[in-house]
């Protein structure tokens, strides 16, 4: 999958390449991860997606399948007073540095706009994955506040994965799974199974235990071993930063070096950790759809 | 840089590809670090880096450099009550569900014996990489066990790397490390500066405020926003499992779906955390490597 | 770059990664181009670049460039006969054999449509590989027949290319410019320099012998040696075959096995050689930015 | 593949990845290939493959091969002239142009010492590729002279193969055919079926004219279209041009650009297409292997 779109350019999509043939999609389900992918948030984007290629009929073709979804709403003067100044938070300044240039309309391309793409390539790819399923739901969420934005966790459980899936030392699973879910927006730990608890644990109480029939009593490991999986599920967690984008005024560090306080947070989003569980499943079909299952 | 060998097998090595040319390599220093990667270890190998090809007189040529390192003292027959049986806790289960066969011989190529390799390639990266210092150090640990193995945490501190490094979406700099970290045997957990409490955080404590130089007043986000480094000391933490190779009997499941209680710690490994920061090192040169400096 | 779109989607475009940014693009040479690829085409396409993404005022952002190319004037009807029928020369039935099914309408995705959106794309790769120029003509083209096509050859010539682009083994130039060029439809040979005339010759009389200055007198190798530019031009040719889709009726297979004569050359292409030149020239150009220059 | 190794330093080798497990190799059939690869060869090595890993008792484990060919009998003295001057024809000066130094001896990287680990790594393949069968032959040769070098021309067939194999525009068998053997040593030329001869056919003389059971009463394709196997034999040539290393004084270019009449031709390979014909199988074979068949 490739993807392309800045936040306020006319669209953003992806090419997903390497679909089989012959399958029949259901639109409404990629519909209904889209409308999940909105839950909470300030634009209140129509996402529509227009199907440039790949499907004839609704049907796989085998070619890429191309998508684009029109940006609408976009109003990029509300980021006037972001051409010559840095977000504290944000990617601003390292795109800025990387550059020399960036798109300073609300993001540009590392504006969370980038992930409907994603999604929409993720819910391709679950229902390719059947009968593998893939949920992932918020675990950890503090209460709204008038003022401020919050980080929060989300789990994630892969299950109908059969044993077998990954490969030793450059393609693990649960690294491939590591680096998708680390270029989610805001997403700054990841852990597989017990994940951080273990480095306080002893070896006799964290090994999972055999049952005769192959799986554990314990899954403290998430399902993979030696970076292939073992037919138990495959869970993990991701811990998302709050949005730095807040709700109340900020100083910005300006192009020429100075501190201004701003008030950027016009299209605040305090609660996008709601929105990143349907991410998440997503970014975990797309890791899923580069193994041969 | 692609790695091969398993652990009982002639030798472990790798080649490294795309190194510049010219470069006269300390062979000291890499000496060093493999020497750092065998503190505490049960198998007391010889390492020895046999450089096949790459180099001439000890300086780059421009084209791969492969090397080997024989495995010595190896005693393939401490094994033989594992050619019909799975440990809990290790890849044999996986690999067997994989391929239908594996070197039963201590880990075949999930053994940690491979890192041998990964440190040399990544003691290479390293020098090539300067004025850029990594440096990584176990960070939590428990006290040593008679009859037990221990998890722990790495923290790592990449210092003199400049802003604008990574790439937007596809390369982002803190997913190549997450997916290089857990790709080290018996990673589960990772996280970019504060990781995991961020998520308990609100966005006014969270943010890091500028300084007017660029810098910032904090580096709660580990220096990458956006995937791209913000010129701040790129700081991670690893959390490894305890090593699940108990130095007590342990149940194994049998290829015919038996558990039988199996003595298979003679070599055990109770201070592996304690190996493990200089693999950490060597992925993260690995890794940087992967990028335009 | 990732290309999509069938001959009779919605569109055809592609996604460019890896853009430098801060470039201005000259749009209308871009268009120049993709007149010239409709040259003696039967479909008038009215060609018209979407850009989705990655330009902002028409400078490149360095986040990945989007575009689309409507497919007007499609004329699906017209394909009907090919539902169940398998044109001789052509892809239908290699398609069907690999996908179970395939876009029946005027090659679908194998159709020379596509390359619509590789001249774009190579437009743009022209502009940013300034000062290199890429030069391509047809050389060898038969008179233009009443009922059937001809194939030819064209020749290229890329010039301000310093010495030492390409790489060893696995990324020789010569080699990656042969995978360039056999994947445009209807190429069926493709030789550096005076190619298969080496073949007979003798190492004296192939040489080229050395100027001073490093250049030589005479280009037999056409620039590349030992897979690496000499600062030489890179000259080579690519052989075409006729286009099989004849003025005339010919045998299909259909899918029940039987041959049935049917007249499929409504839209034939006489002349396709002549659009050849620039996707030559495009390809070339792609094929350059994988190299650093 | 992964390939290592210059001309006279201690090995050359590669590393296989992505073989399946629990294959048998026979390695007496890799040593046949080895010496054909020897045939006419000037240097007789002693070529003996040392199996690093990836191997149990000769039998795949799915790990990666990897093996070293040790080079004996290099006497890198005969190359003392070499180290401030470029021979014509040779990669001696793009080397030099690109690294900034290069390894005088023998041709270091760009000899053709290095398709020894190709041939060994292609006859892996073949072994896996069964019953698909690979077989390449000299087609033209001019006679032996008693003081320069001759090109020729090889013709490739390969039977078996399914009809389905190859990816539409990115990934064309034909495609990838031509880069694998436009990177073996001294290839100049390509081409598919009756390849240049096409282009100055007509359409209607050209097309493969159906037999109703799918296959076709001509080849002139070579047995691809669209980039995708249509189930006929694979036909391909390569033109190879004269060796350059002369058994004849030739000028060379000098360090200090000055032409010197140098006598070079020690180990000449006056029948270096005699060698080919095994190198190309096995470009052949590690070129079917990126396919699922």
């Amino acid at each position: 999958m490739t993807t392309y779109g800045e936040s306020h350019g006319l669209a953003v999509g992806a090419i997903i390449d390497g679909c089989p043939a012959g399958i029949r999609l259901d639109l409404e389900a990629i519909d209904r991860d889209l409308a999940r992918r909105r839950s909470g948030a300030p634009r209140q984007e129509a996402d529509e997606v227009e199907w440039l290629s790949g499907l004839l009929d609704g049907v796989t073709l085998g070619t890429p399948i191309a998508f684009a979804i029109r940006n609408r709403n976009t109003r990029p003067e509300d980021y006037d007073a972001l051409r010559h100044a840095f977000r504290p938070g944000h990617a601003d300044y390292t795109y800025r540095q990387k550059y020399g240039l960036r798109d300073h309309r609300g993001g540009g391309r590392a504006s969370a706009r980038e992930t409907a793409a994603r999604v929409v390539a993720g819910a391709v790819a679950k229902q390719l994955l059947a009968p593998v399923e893939i949920h992932a739901e918020v675990e950890q969420l503090g209460p709204e506040l008038e003022n401020d934005t919050r980080g929060g966790t989300v789990r994630c459980r892969i299950t109908g994965l059969p044993a077998g899936v990954g490969e030793p030392l450059f393609g693990k699973l649960n690294a491939a799974l590591a680096a998708a879910m680390m270029s989610i927006p805001s997403a700054i730990g990841f852990e597989m199974g017990i994940g951080f608890q273990a480095a306080a644990m002893t070896g006799s109480l964290y090994i999972d235990r055999w049952n005769p029939d192959g799986t554990t009593r314990t899954n403290h490991c998430g399902g993979v071993q030696g970076g292939i999986s073992n037919g138990m599920p495959v869970e993990f967690r991701v811990a998302f930063h709050p949005v730095p984008t807040l709700p109340q005024p900020v100083e910005c560090l300006t192009n020429d070096g100075r501190l201004e306080t701003l008030d950027i947070g016009g299209r605040h989003d305090r609660c996008h950790v709601l929105r990143t569980p349907v991410i998440v499943e997503a970014m975990a079909a797309l890791t899923l759809m580069n193994y041969e299952l």
